[in-house]
């Protein structure tokens, strides 16, 4: 159990995170770095799954000075519902930073007096409509006929994301990273590079993260997916000249946020007088309609963030969560066995959406492979999130197997 | 990690009990005891939130022989999918028998011989179109318009249904149980009557069970109702004249299903050929609409139990459930606090639906208050299940504790 002081700075700093769609930190320590969204852009994208997409446009940030030697990059791919603003400001202004902040910076865990670190808006953001994010997906234009691809967007996986970043990498003259960082989807992007890409990755950090997606893993993400699906104003992702399903989006997000979570925080949440089980108890036992105080409360958060996302991105994001397994090869055991990294896991023990066992799982098969790896356990009430909001915990860790 | 040999076992036994609506047992030893849906019958039933239904009929089902004193009674509440078919077959024929015939039946562990076990159909119960299930709710005629009430059924509670419960045993000129005994839903109407009728109940035994629902399980029930809500056949729970809302049913079994099993049973499935992970990657890949594997077999499950059930039901027992704390009190600890029985509490391990924590919560409340309680774990891959499909490990446990 946490105490009242420390409950009050989680709640805090979890409703930024929830309600101001990528760019919130937990650090106290508000970044002065200020960043700027850049752009890149290619012709004719190959698909893993063999499609060719005639015009991709993704957006990316950069902290710290890339050396002379350009072998100072450490890549940070980012996660499920962020975009690449990974830290930093866009204004003085802002009232909150991006989402790694509290290790990213000047004299941080990922020092950027020393790295130049970088983060790629994925394909299919689920930000789309974010003016801080450039993407192309099922929203985007498609040059062959002027109107949005909606469900003809072919399907992407990791290894997709993963040829983007890399893309931009050699636009910059780029042939080699330092590392490759990344919680949640962002660790399946890295351990994704590790495996398809060993000579670039001498370092692999995985943050909450997996090897693969299993069969109760793809179960669990379609659940995400459903709700825009049974929205009537999906109509099969044709919706850009109509009303957007919003009601299934929300839905997606409140599911995302509960998963994303654990029960000792709901139930911290659910003490609290806003939202009280208590509160919201006499509306609901008068009104099959009226929603109880939880209910209310995780669908207003949802209701913040959804107007800048979209609902066909949600589908191909889940999707290319749903089919990865790193190294696209038979299974995990195979996939990996071309890593060259040395690598080091942080799971969540209380993770409820990317289970520990799953970090374990790809450690354990890297370590009888014979390789350099290394897991270390994540602590706090906040499960998945813990590997976001909680991430300075290992800072320390972070610093020194960045420096090896 | 089970065995091969175990793991079909499993496999089997949850096919049919996902498959064949609340008819199925894991019992290896097939029931030969012949049982037969009673009905009973009430007017002007007054709900806990202060609503009157001017007529009410639910089903009931009873093994073994009232004595003449009418001291020798089992009640057996029923989870959220199942109706009072909680042992023996209607007809000589049937496939599968009653959830828990493993444990009710004579020599079992609940034994008929000795008690007369009676379980009635709740209100609201999830099975309204199937012909062995007698219930009042939503889908039934309201006499003051002559057509199905909708949304306009009043919200009812575990405590209503322990109500109608009653009502049927004073009925039979019972005014005293020998026990109550339930699993999940069907606990938490145990805990609800040793709470609010203590002079009734000497003993309780929780499956699989919780004293409350709080805001973490409040939120996941939620999960359930927003599928059949965003269904566009929905119609706001008027579609009596119209095509229902099976899609958004369908989805609802499907979280469900999940919610009540674990990360090892599902990849276990997933290992199996026909819905590996491997066998449907190929489709998913090349076509966005096309769902992995895994999802199709959840899928395929639900479809099979759909056309027996109700949607509107469902959001009713979604309420009913998220309404739940024993005794009706501010809290737990005041609503305990008139329990007179002596309690056994067995939670499973692994139950990703209602944790472990929920059930040692209220073990501890009640010994606290100095009372004689128990608590025992239930082992087994299956979660939630475990509880319904693997009860027997604790089959000796009940035996011993209803004859103390």
């Amino acid at each position: 159990m946490f105490n009242n002081i420390f409950k009050k700075v989680i709640l805090t700093s979890i409703w930024f995170l929830l309600s101001v769609s990528t760019t919130a930190s937990s650090s106290d320590v508000q970044s002065d770095m200020l960043v700027k969204k850049q752009r890149f852009e290619m012709d004719n994208f190959v698909t893993f799954g063999g499609k060719t997409i005639k015009h991709v446009a993704v957006g990316y940030e950069s902290y710290g000075q890339l050396n002379a030697n350009k072998d100072n990059v450490i890549l940070v791919p980012h996660y499920f519902s962020a975009n690449s603003h990974a830290a930093g400001k866009y204004h003085v202004d802002d009232t909150q930073a991006g989402y790694w902040d509290a290790i990213i910076g000047p004299d941080k865990a990922i020092d950027t007096n020393q790295y130049y670190v970088i983060s790629v808006d994925s394909l299919v953001n689920l930000n789309a409509n974010d003016p801080n994010t450039i993407t192309t997906g099922p929203a985007s234009i498609d040059p062959d006929t002027g109107k949005p691809y909606g469900m003809t967007f072919p399907v992407v996986t990791m290894r997709d994301f993963v040829n983007v970043q890399k893309a931009v990498l050699e636009s910059l003259g780029i042939k080699k990273l330092h590392a490759v960082v990344g919680a949640s989807m962002g660790s399946m992007q890295a351990i994704e590079w590790a495996a398809s890409y060993p000579d670039w990755v001498p370092r692999m950090i995985s943050i909450v993260g997996t090897g693969q997606i299993d069969a109760w893993g793809t179960s669990m993400l379609e659940q995400w997916a459903i709700p825009v699906r049974l929205d009537p104003n999906w109509k099969n992702g044709d919706y850009y000249q109509s009303t957007p399903p919003t009601e299934g989006l929300i839905s997606a997000l409140m599911f995302i946020t509960q998963d994303a979570l654990t029960p000792e925080f709901f139930n911290q949440m659910g003490d609290s007088p806003a939202v009280s089980q208590q509160a919201g108890q006499a509306a609901a036992l008068q009104d099959i309609n009226r929603s109880p105080a939880i209910v209310n409360w995780l669908r207003e958060l949802a209701k913040k963030r959804v107007a800048l996302m979209d609902a066909n991105h949600l589908l191909y994001l889940v999707r290319a969560n749903q089919l990865f397994v790193a190294g696209q090869q038979q299974n995990l055991a195979s996939g990996l066995q071309n890593v060259k990294a040395k690598t080091l896991f942080l799971p969540a023990s209380n993770d409820m959406l990317l289970m520990p066992y799953l970090a374990q799982d790809a450690y354990q098969i890297l370590k009888e492979q014979g390789k350099e790896t290394e897991l270390l356990p994540l602590t706090g009430p906040l499960g998945h999130l813990n590997g976001v909001q909680l991430i300075s915990q290992q800072a320390d860790k972070i610093k020194q197997f960045l420096a090896e």
